[in-house]
């Protein structure tokens, strides 16, 4: 059996996604930015893709920029930000992907910010309290990024209330949303979000594509510098087929969003449920094992230390199991995790990322339990 | 009859590339990063594309990073090395693609360096005593970025000699190849460029990807930082079937060279014959006439003024001719070329540029020119 439990690394590109992208690859190819007939039809198709997504996340069409992907999005609203307003600080977690903290870092190294790292309390949830501190001391001259979900523990952040501790203290909010946008709803012009950046491989979308929101009064210049596509946003010939693609990707998730969640929480409630009651000493990293607290998709498990705790991904991985250590959307996922590292998660004890998708079922939800009980 | 004479904004998906694409669109969907049997099978599909591409280009394939574009690529570059080696110089011309002038004027706004234009002799040819001058002047402390083959009116530079000048002056060479990869031999290794961009979807690769070249002795630090991807040079989850797909388009075009640069130079003879033999007064622009100077794919035709010049790429379409009236990269291409500007042409005569790919014919150019003695 072959099972797939790495859904927050990448997903399967739904069928749908892939037929939708056929003509673009293969009769419809004309540059969008060419007047002619062939460049028509790739612009109007780029634009009737800019109405889909802006509109399933309740934004302006004009607020929608089409990227290369979710790291993309993260350096081109982090670093666009701090060079348009002048910002000094940075407020952050330790536990942020690295296309956020890598930016920030560069920002810091080039003397460009300060960063601050805001407390974590247990199971590595956002203090909000220290949140508020930061924001009372460096407000107005400030970019809060957050992300919205966890990547590897599944912790979800209450980015309505960010939003409003942002606002009411005249920072900016930027949130990497890459593991949400497909899976939760959002309505972006009810928000006080400034910034979002989303992925289309994250949700049975291709890779290589994605999306940054920038929301209506921000006011930032390029990071990819070109041609002036994408309003002057972002320079190079949009990658149309990925983007056809990634609408496309965005509505089925939109359309079966209730039963595709409802899947794999029972997924994520099997997994907890039986890890529990046959494995003693299991416990789950960050809120990941809290269903109302953490992504429906994520479930990152603390094993009990045996001897053989280094080789247990590999071990499922012989027995067709996929899936991670840490995060694996960075290159050498096996260097160990800065998020687990910064919750306090036992660096002796193995732990093991599962992530559910659509296409998982409850069958390899409990092959992937049996073999797990044979190895260790 | 539809004609699609527009290869140099733009060319069609081969069918053996999209072909090549396919099962990394449908099957083989896992992240390149993870470490198990579904990531290691886009691992081992993305260094097989990067040894292809290496082979071909006569480059290591550890000198090859995958980007989302040429402008992608063209900013890596030139960011990465000013920032690395705290170069103060950039000699360029004024009829470099935007995705290097509007690098280069960012670069300069913020203070970070001074450009130097080099001045361009009859047609657009780069003044070579010009820039000995520049690099005897700023040699060490700079960077210079020539195009190899100039997207609007077609100037192939002599890169060797520019790679040799610079070498003998200490100063850094990046070329944006975007025209001529794909389309022209290459033997990076024995060649003094330290940097080249190129686009999959110049020589009839998908759109979205593309490849920058990097020196083995030159380091530079990533643009998009991320999870470490490209060994550090580009974070963000890699394209896997897009990169399959450019490598098998650059293969194809490497297979296909010969055959398809005589089909392309036969069309651009026969365009050049025909529109002198019928039409009064009419010159080509920059060196876009010679064929041992220019791009074989690029023709710019400057033509007689009428009093409908300004709707003629209007009346084309209208024919089912796609043409372009400057360069097509580049949103809203009405608004005039700054190439066609920078070499002189005069503004009041219309020139549009045709420009030449595998699937056109002698019929379709035929019926070009005869549309266009119709509107004329």
């Amino acid at each position: 059996m072959k099972v797939y439990f790495d859904n927050a690394a990448t997903t399967p590109v739904a069928p749908a996604v892939f037929e939708a992208m056929i003509p673009f690859l293969r009769d419809h190819f004309g540059n969008p930015n060419s007047m002619h007939a062939h460049g028509r039809e790739s612009r109007s198709a780029v634009e009737r893709a800019r109405k889909v997504v802006a509109k399933l996340l309740g934004a302006a069409p004009s607020e929608i920029i089409f990227t290369s992907g979710g790291t993309e999005s993260d350096n081109t609203a982090i670093k666009g930000a701090v060079k348009a307003y002048g910002l000094k600080h940075i407020i952050t977690t330790a536990i942020e992907h690295h296309a956020v903290l890598h930016t920030v870092e560069e920002l810091e190294q080039e003397g460009l910010i300060s960063c601050h790292f805001v407390k974590l309390k247990e199971h590595g949830a956002v203090d909000m309290d220290h949140l508020q501190e930061l924001l009372k001391s460096y407000g107005t001259s400030a970019l809060v990024t957050l992300m919205h979900g966890n990547n590897e523990v599944g912790n979800l952040l209450d980015i309505e209330k960010v939003g409003h501790l942002c606002k009411e203290h005249g920072a900016k909010f930027h949130t990497d949303a890459v593991q949400t946008v497909g899976h939760y709803p959002f309505n972006l012009q009810e928000s006080n979000i400034d910034f979002l950046a989303a992925s289309a491989h994250k949700f049975n979308g291709p890779k290589g594509v994605g999306v940054l929101y920038i929301k209506k009064d921000q006011k930032i210049g390029p990071f990819i510098q070109g041609g002036g596509q994408e309003r002057g946003m972002r320079g190079g010939t949009e990658n149309v087929a990925s983007i056809v693609g990634l609408a496309e990707a965005l509505s089925l998730a939109h359309h079966d969003m209730a039963q595709d969640r409802a899947h794999a929480e029972q997924l994520k409630s099997h997994m907890i449920n039986a890890l529990q009651q046959k494995m003693d000493g299991v416990t789950f990293n960050g809120q990941s094992g809290a269903l109302d607290q953490s992504l429906y998709g994520v479930l990152n498990v603390c094993l009990p230390s045996t001897k053989d705790a280094g080789m247990l991904l590999f071990s499922l991985d012989l027995k067709g199991i996929s899936a991670s250590g840490g995060s694996a959307c960075s290159a050498g996922a096996l260097t160990g995790s800065h998020v687990l590292t910064a919750i306090g998660v036992p660096s002796d004890q193995p732990s093991i990322r599962f992530s559910f998708g659509k296409y998982n079922t409850i069958e390899e939800a409990n092959y992937v339990i049996e073999q797990l009980m044979g190895i260790l």
